[in-house]
Order: structure tokens, then sequence, then C-alpha cells
């Protein structure tokens, strides 16, 4: 094997940020006006709260600003938090090409928290960004992207992608990255029993701490393996056994994936985003309501019903999994946002008895932004509609003002319009600040 | 699967400790004696300063001692350091039966913190730290004792052990137990590529520390699933493939898994003792030199090339990994105890030399505490012997004497011969104790 985390850590400490493509950077932007809305708007989750009861007294000196929220903790734990919160509505951006990674959550809490910490210039957080970004998609689509155990992908990589991100904003070199990848690949986080509760957003927060805490350790010394992806009883090996791994340093610097990733318009698992759609489009344009219905065939990609497959969602949490959930929801609303994955609505009775009309087929050929939808009304007739690519997909992307919207209606209810504002400005700004720690800072709730 | 997870906690939260055999009791306290043995004589490695380093500027308030050290630290942190300084000189108790793993490391930094923080009693909190043992070994044993991708196996499923003994001495009723087990469970920790690095002591420590957390986030409502260890993509699937996990709960309060731990008297990887003891036994029955020898041949368990095949050590800790350099350090000066396992003897010309004479032949049906020596000399005769159970295996135990001779030239260094021997009577009168915290009180460094 040919010192692939070498290789991987030297590309983390030789990227220049020049030389990255316009509409890359521009794509870093707007996954961090992304980030930055879904965050704030979970910042006070339940989930989020629980776990401050539980941990923010054990917090060190107060480093850090929680988006959305009055406290700051230690940089660990704010990255933590932040990386939790970001992940509670399920909202947001996804790489939905090999797997369903989250990139942004175990990478972004922790430069955030460093800017905050020590100043660094918005050009060298967003670089740094990138990076992690990058390192995080590359292991995910790589080790997990063709076989996987039962890992949630983002949480077993993102502690890598952390650290990358935060060893570059601290200035480590070859090995010491190298070193931190090894510190971060032997914590890797998420089991797939833990969609559908609490765990799995702590799970993208747990990655970034530890990630962080890696670039620390690191930068301190603290000795690992330089071979920790690679070897024979290394990451890729031990997690997905996986010995394939030339994918990981091909065209490094040539290809970014980060312009693979996407931004979802509905506050759900995204392999649920073609269902929503066509039964919205169909809601819309053919008057469909729930009385009408007899019954609903979907025919989906398999992950819909690996992923999202619980039948008696009991609160809005577990109807994000549930594709009978989200048709009833799509055709009673008309919409899938946050106001809809409340605990009441996973509970209201109209909704039950519609999902319970709702089966699933699941078929090869079908990919993962696509779905066919027929509905049996009750007069014997049929509606169908097939959605090749979901809203918000590649082929059909949102557009900087969709971003801009959804990121408007997540931060002014928490912020206020005037700070939501402002803070947004900074993000789109985020290539000439002085000092990229003005971003969460403006971030913090009154 | 008949809900083995809360079957698991149900016995954590049910488990009467005045029905525990007085024999079991007494290994507790050996266990205990013999672990803050290893603590305080660890607590000044170059791996715990590092961490420390790193990381203590982090600490929220000092709540918990660490063993060995003048510094507090607070709980969640105290339980990583004194967790990972349990570990660095690799000479912790050990159940050798279908794993190799060190269960104390992530259990008993947690129920020590527990007890500063909170007074309770000397039972209570031996109590705790025997249940923790107890499902760790169980999960080690079901899970990882037939095959094992390549976890280290302590980290893997350290922190629902320490979940189990935080999560019983807070009180919790059986969901919430459960569902730290669940928390703990998406956070595995140790791949075996560390071995050999400071990264393998970093995750006994952080399988301690995040098995603490998990109790006091679910002491606070955090969710969880409460399938995590049985579920189709739960622990056991997920990590190791394992789906027949009956042996997890039968005969639970009927055996006790820290019979079957044993004591290490040589300060390095447990696969090389059988090898050690045969080696100091010719040198001393047989004036065995190293410039006899012409070559060594071993016939060993399989896992002695697995586990400790490094061939060019060059320091102490890789050393502990080498089977060359054990039989080196065994032949040229009679011990294998820390003042042999160093940096300078690691780079020594002589047993350089020497280990490279040094061969070894796998043989399955050799055990694991077994070996067979055969030593070719300079004249062309040969020595021979073969070790049925080395010196610390169950058939061949440490006394009560031995524990303490180990404790007393561990702690003595740093601690000072009143203190240490203070601390002693404390741990072996623990049963008693009002408090609890007394003990690890008593472990500070000036």
């Amino acid at each position: 094997m040919d010192q692939i985390t070498l290789q991987l850590a030297q590309y983390v400490v030789e990227s220049d940020f020049d030389g990255i493509p316009a509409e890359v950077r521009h794509e870093a932007l707007r996954s961090l006006i992304n980030w930055t809305g879904v965050t704030v708007g979970g910042a006070r989750h339940e989930t989020v709260e629980a776990a401050m009861a539980a941990l923010a007294e054990f917090s060190g000196p107060p480093q850090a600003t929680l988006l959305g929220r009055p406290e700051k903790l230690d940089i660990l734990h704010a990255s933590l938090i932040n990386g939790m919160a970001s992940a509670v509505l399920d909202y947001d951006a996804t790489q939905y090409k090999l797997t369903n990674i989250h990139p942004s959550g175990p990478v972004l809490p922790a430069v955030m928290a460093l800017a905050e910490r020590t100043p660094v210039s918005g050009a060298d957080f967003l670089h740094a960004y990138l990076l992690g970004i990058e390192i995080s998609c590359r292991l995910a689509n790589v080790i997990f992207g063709h076989k996987n155990p039962g890992w949630h992908v983002t949480g077993a990589v993102g502690g890598i992608g952390g650290a990358a991100a935060a060893g570059r904003l601290m200035g480590l070199d070859e090995g010491a990255i190298a070193r931190a990848f090894g510190i971060a690949a032997t914590q890797p986080g998420g089991i797939r029993e833990m969609y559908g509760t609490m765990c799995k957003s702590f799970t993208p927060g747990r990655a970034c701490q530890n990630g962080l805490a890696s670039a620390l350790l690191a930068a301190k010394g603290f000795g690992s393996s330089e071979a920790s992806i690679e070897a024979p009883m290394g990451f890729a090996k031990v997690l997905a056994d996986v010995t394939e791994l030339d994918g990981l340093t091909r065209n490094l610097g040539g290809a970014f994936e980060i312009m693979t990733n996407i931004y979802k318009p509905f506050a759900c698992a995204i392999v649920l985003h073609p269902i929503i759609d066509g039964c919205i489009q169909l809601r819309e344009e053919e008057g469909l309501t729930a009385d009408d219905i007899e019954s609903v065939a979907l025919r989906v990609n398999p992950n819909v019903v690996k992923l999202a497959g619980r039948e008696n969602p009991a609160n809005g949490l577990e109807g994000k999994f549930s594709y009978g959930h989200a048709v009833a929801l799509a055709i009673v609303y008309g919409a899938a946002g946050e106001p809809q994955f409340t605990d009441v609505l996973a509970n209201d009775p109209v909704l039950a008895a519609l999902r319970k009309k709702v089966t699933a087929t699941v078929e090869d050929g079908i990919v993962k932004d696509e779905a066919h939808i027929a509905i049996t009304l009750s007069d014997g007739s049929t509606l169908e509609r097939h959605v090749p690519h979901a809203l918000g997909s590649l082929e059909n992307p949102m557009t900087d003002r969709d971003i801009e919207d959804k990121y408007n209606s997540l931060t002014e209810p928490v912020l206020g319009e005037d700070s939501a504002h402002r803070l947004l400005a900074l993000c789109w700004d985020a290539e000439n600040l002085e000092d990229a720690g003005d971003i969460p800072r403006a971030a913090a709730a009154p």
C-alpha cells in the first residue's frame, strides 16, 4: 500500500487556496450558509438541550460560541454541541453519491471554534473547511461506497475530516496531520441502529469533537500510526473489510468533492425526497386529497426501505425516517419542512391512517434521487408520477436564492431578522474576512 | 432477538451485592489493587504527559484526582487520563480467555471519579466496578471471542462496561441504562493498527470517558436505542458480523467474569509471557548467556506473531510488542519489568543482535499461555523448554503477596512508602469504606 495516509496528509498541508477554482469556493459558501442555517435552526432542539443538560457543566473555559444559543463552551464541547445541532433537523447538505454522508457537521464546528480562539483569515477558514470535506467524502466513497456493514458514514469518517480541517488551520506539518488522522481513525462513531434516535445527531458532533481533539493531541506530539487508513489492521480493513484504496488519492486537488454535495429542500432523510417531491406535485396538479386515496404504491431505491422504513413513527424525529409518514405529510399538507415533522403530526390519526395505505417495493435499478409513485383512488382510477431527479438533487439543484430562503426561514426566528441578515452577509463574504471568528460570534443568540 | 440489551440493563439494576460470593469480591480487591498500582506507576509516562499537554486546558471544574499526579480534572477528563495511565505500561489485568481484554481501564476511572464527586459507600463502588467488568467481558467473549476483524477489544466494548458501572453508581433505572449502553455502543474505539503506539493507551481512557458521558447523557433523558447490542444494524452485527448472542445473558449473576482475569508479572503484551517465563527459567537453571546463542526457535500461539510481531522496536513501547525483544531481555537481564522496557534497551546493540536470532512458528494447537522454546548454542547443542502455563496464568496465578509486591514496586517511587501503604490498606478495606472517594484522593501525588 502506497503511504495513503501520508499522501492525504501531504495534500492537506500543501493545498493552495488560490489554486482552488472559483466555483468550488462559491460552493463552499453555499454549504457554509446552508449549514449555518440548519445549525441555528436546530440549536434549541430537545436533543441539544438534553446534551447541554448533561455535559455543559463539564466544559472548560468559554472559548467558542454555540450557534443560535447564548452560551459559550470550550472549543471541544462547542464542537460537539454545534455538530449535534447541525444534524438534529436532518436538514444539512448531503453528498448523495455512493453514500449519504453529511460532511460539514464533523468539520465546520471545529474550524469555527479554532477561529474564535485564535484569529485566522476567512480564506484560511474556508480553505480548511474545504479540505475537511474533501478528506471525509473521499473516505466515505472509497471505503463505504460499495459495501457498508452498518456504519453511519458521517460519524465513521467525520473525525478524520475534522482532524484534517483542524490540523490545517493549526498549521500542523504532514507527519502531525497523519498522526491526527490516526488518532481520529481509532475513534470512529455511529452505528445505523441509532437512526431515528437522538444518537444519530450525537454522532457527527462527537466526530467533530474527536477530530479536533486528534489535531490538538497530534500538535503536542501524541503518537499514532502514520498508516492508519491503509494498514492491514487499519481503518478501512477493520471497519469495512476494504483494501482497494487507490481512489483515496486519485486526482487530489483536481476535483472537489464539495461539488457533488446537495442541499435538502425537505427536513427529513434525503432518500425520501423524490417521494415527497412527486406527492406534492400530484397534490398540486391533480387536487389530490387524503380522502380520495385507496392505496399508494411506491417503487423506490433499496435505501428507502433500509434507511427510512419506520412503520409507526412515534414522534417527529422518527417520522423523518418513515416513507409512509413522508407520503402522508406531502399529500395532506403539501409540505415536509420542520413545521410538519412534529410529534403532534406523527400521532395525527388522519396521517396515521393514510400512511398505513403506503407500500414500497424496492428496485435496484432505481437511482437514489428517483421514485415511481402509483396512487389508486377510491373510484378505482390511478394517478402515476415518475420523479427522475428529486428537487434539490444535482440535476435539479436549489439556487443560491433557494438556499438563502431556507437559511432565512431557519435563522430569523432564532436570531431576529437583522442579526440573521448580518450573519448571512458575513458568510457570503467569508473569503475576504480578516477574522473568520466574526461568523460564529455573529451567530450567537441574544 | 430476545431484548438482550434490556436484559443486561436489568441485571445491572437488580444485582445485589450481598449475593455476590466472597471470593468474587476478594478478586475485585486484587484487581483494584493491581489496577491502582499500574495506574500510579504509569501516571508520569510520556503518553500521559502528551495528552495532558494537549487537553488539560479544556477541563471543566477540578472534580477528580489523577492517580499518581497532583492535578485534578473534571470527571470526564479524569476518566480519560486515568484510563490512559492504567494502560501505558501494558501491565494491567487481562481476561485471557477468548480475547485479551483489559476490562478495568474503561470502568474504574469512571466509578472513582463519580465517587469523588458524590460520596458513595465502598460496597457500592466495588459493586459497580464488578458489574462493569461483567458487562465488558461478556461482550468481549461473545462478540469478539471467535472472530475479530481487527478491533482493540478493550476499546470496542469498554465504553459499554463503563456505562454499566457509572449508570449503576448513579442509580439509573433499567431503561436509562439500556440507553446509556446505546450511547456507548455507537462510540466504539480502537483499531489494532494502533498497537505499539500511544493510541493503544488512549483507547481505554477514551472508552471510559465515553462510557461515563453515556451514563450522564442517559440520566438527562438523552435518547438512544434500547436494542443497541442485538439489533440488525446494532453493535454486534456492525462491528463483528455476529448474531449469535445468547451467551451474553446466560447465567447472569451465577458466574463472574472477573474470576478469569489474570495479573501480569511482566510489563509487556501478555502473549509474550510464556516465552519470557521459559527464557528466564533457562537462564537461571542453565546459566545461559547471550554469547552462547546461535538461534532461538519459538513455537507459539498464533496471537504472538499477530499481536507482538514487531521486528525492530524503536523504543520501549514497541518493545512490548516484540517477541524477539522479549526473548533478548529475558536472556540478558533475566527480567521483563518496567525497568527493562526502555528506549535505551530497545536500541541496545547486544539485544538487537540477539533478537535477530529469534524466529517464531505459530501452531494452532498451542494455547495462549503456552510456549515451546528451542535454543541452539554455538557449540551445536540444544536447550529446550516447554512452558505449559506461564507465570501469572489462571493455572499459575500471582498470589496476593505477589500482587502487593508489584503494587509496591510501582507506587512507592511515585507516592512515597507511607502514602503507598496507606492507599493499599484503603483498597484492601474497600468494601467497608463509608466514602469510596477516599481511595482516589489517597492516590494523589504530592
